[in-house]
């Protein structure tokens, strides 16, 4: 067993299309080739009634939610996950993988939403025990590119449009100008150059 | 058409088996005899988005949901009801009667939950324009005569035990008494009586 990354708690984040879900799994597999004892999350999500709430988030037919209604509804299937898988996870020193956490709130509600980062920040900082991982890795991707890479049906956050998306991607890139623990990679990349710069990052850091 | 009650916003509350749903109808009958334009809406509920939230909360297998995640649930089914519904039925002047608000989040969550009465205030602070509704009834009831009222398969709240639901009734009453804008009636009594109690309250408040 390799103890050197128990324990930690790191997510990959950024706009749709940037390749979190593909980087993730990259990452865990790698983590496990290490002797790592990994367990990955999704978010929203990762536990039965977290992924009843992605289903209402993701909903294309809820097209008049307001943007509070969606801070509060992340917010809640994340401390469902923090609550029922995270803390136990983190007890047995594993090492936790999220594929999207606070930071996308920020990023979607708070920046381009008008909720305001802050304000997010606020309700994560009163209704988490801890808000923030170890290591947040912002994959940074232009809207052509991630356009190109979401070849399917779109779910209601992705139908929100370019002018929407391009503040999504602001919002997270403000964000890790002021956090010391996020560190951000240009997810235009090639998927094998993208893991090389993951797994460095995450070799030196954690 | 009778303007008395026009843009008046009441709600209904207090422990399961109190009888609210029962005095919605009967005032929002009454109301309408008078001439009022009144609309009720139920809570978690009333919306598309609100009813399924309201699906997840009261789903008897969601036995490990955390208090904090059911009030972010509560209050974002409160807060689409709140911009959907009742906003526009405020700007038409309309009379809008509530069976449950956030007395309920404050007794049940906040209370019983033990999240903070004054935390569920400070979070619908955050998240409503207007918290409180002009006028707020508390249907006051013994457990042992909620009890035979619930004659039914009980939801997950209602199935929490007499523990919970004894500091529920201390919950909706410490509020009560904070609060001027709250009246608590004695709901032992029979449906008649009752229903004359809120009449008077509701003539002589708005």
């Amino acid at each position: 067993m390799n103890d050197k990354f128990s324990g930690k708690f790191i997510a990959l984040d950024g706009p749709d299309g940037c390749g979190k879900t593909t980087q993730t799994k990259l990452l865990s597999q790698w983590l496990k080739q290490q002797g790592v004892d990994v367990i990955t999350f999704r978010e929203p999500g990762g536990t039965a009634i977290g992924e009843k709430i992605r289903q209402i988030l993701l909903n294309p037919e809820h097209l008049n939610m307001s943007t509070s209604v969606e801070v509060l509804l992340y917010m809640a299937a994340r401390v469902q996950l923090w609550t029922e898988k995270i803390t136990p996870a983190l007890k047995e020193n594993k090492c936790i993988i999220l594929d999207r956490w606070l930071s996308s709130t920020c990023a979607y509600q708070g920046h381009a939403g008008g909720f305001g980062i802050d304000n997010v920040i606020k309700l994560a900082t009163d209704c988490l025990e801890r808000p923030w991982p170890d290591l947040t890795i912002i994959l940074d991707v232009d809207l052509k590119t991630a356009a190109q890479r979401l070849n399917r049906d779109l779910d209601r956050m992705e139908q929100k449009g370019d002018g929407y998306h391009q503040k999504v991607r602001q919002g997270f890139l403000k964000l890790a100008k002021e956090r010391d623990d996020f560190v951000v990679i240009d997810a235009a990349e090639d998927i094998k150059t993208i893991h090389k710069k993951v797994i460095e990052i995450v070799e030196n850091t954690c």
